[in-house]
């Protein structure tokens, strides 16, 4: 059994009683949001958006990549957000393991080369949120006055913490 | 005025009556979603997900970028999820512009060679999906037997339509 039934019927009911038909492009209140995949992170319910307030952005990790940094580009230069706003969390599976061991695992695994997946696990998770924040200021495609805020997300108390 | 007090505010709000604090790592109904960064799209709603239930990955146009697929790796490989869920919709920021167009912009404003950089922008909703299911099929480390669902979800009756 998968839970594509599921999904399907869920969504039949969330649309049929659907309220957001009116909503434009741009976030309304111009935030973008850099955060984990991790599925205890209901991002829009900590920070308190409604729908249509603010793009959200999620990987492993909340790291500000080549990819992270290309959504943000659009989401400024092309749908006018103003501020941004990175969430790394405790307990997160990225402090678990090291790059290394999981290249090894996968070559184990499926027989083909790891050595060019990058994962970016990484130890210090403070340091981390403030090395996402870096990367961001430090894009010459995103404008130096953009405020970035960086926090730590606790999932034992559902509190954020502030880093930068 | 920035945004940061009231997203502070609201998580003072959220964090007061948290009853999160005993999920785990792993996502309970293993799955996976990749979905756009769009602000109409609260993922966990539309699909019917609860905190804690699945990863959920996000990024300009919901598009399975080398990024992208590192998430799901961790997701599968380190957590277990065994379904992935890939969304896109209409009326998407991504059908908007060209990469081009968007690195002639940067060029004139910033005086940096944009050159590196794509965006991902596209013209075909329904073939933008079905790439992006193709992308995540051939990857070598994700198992073959994954199902990878691809949707389309409509912004202004909020009802997702199945494409792959």
């Amino acid at each position: 059994m998968t839970e594509l039934n599921n999904l399907l019927a869920a969504n039949e009911k969330y649309s049929s009683s659907f309220k957001f038909g009116d909503l434009q492009i741009p976030p309304s209140r111009k935030l973008a949001v850099l955060a984990c995949m991790d599925a205890r992170l209901t991002v829009e319910n900590i920070l308190g958006l409604n729908t249509g307030d603010s793009h959200i952005i999620r990987n492993a990790g909340g790291i500000a990549t080549d990819d992270a940094i290309r959504s943000l580009i659009v989401s400024h230069e092309l749908l006018g957000t103003q501020e941004f706003v990175i969430v790394n969390h405790t307990d997160c599976g990225m402090l678990t393991f090291n790059d290394e061991e999981l290249r090894k695992k996968l070559v184990s695994k499926y027989k083909v080369s790891a050595s060019s997946l990058n994962f970016y696990s990484f130890t210090d998770l403070e340091q981390n949120v403030r090395n996402q924040v870096d990367r961001i200021k430090s894009t010459p495609f995103i404008p130096e006055d953009i405020p970035v805020y960086g926090f730590v997300y606790n999932v034992k108390t559902g509190k954020l913490g502030r880093v930068v």
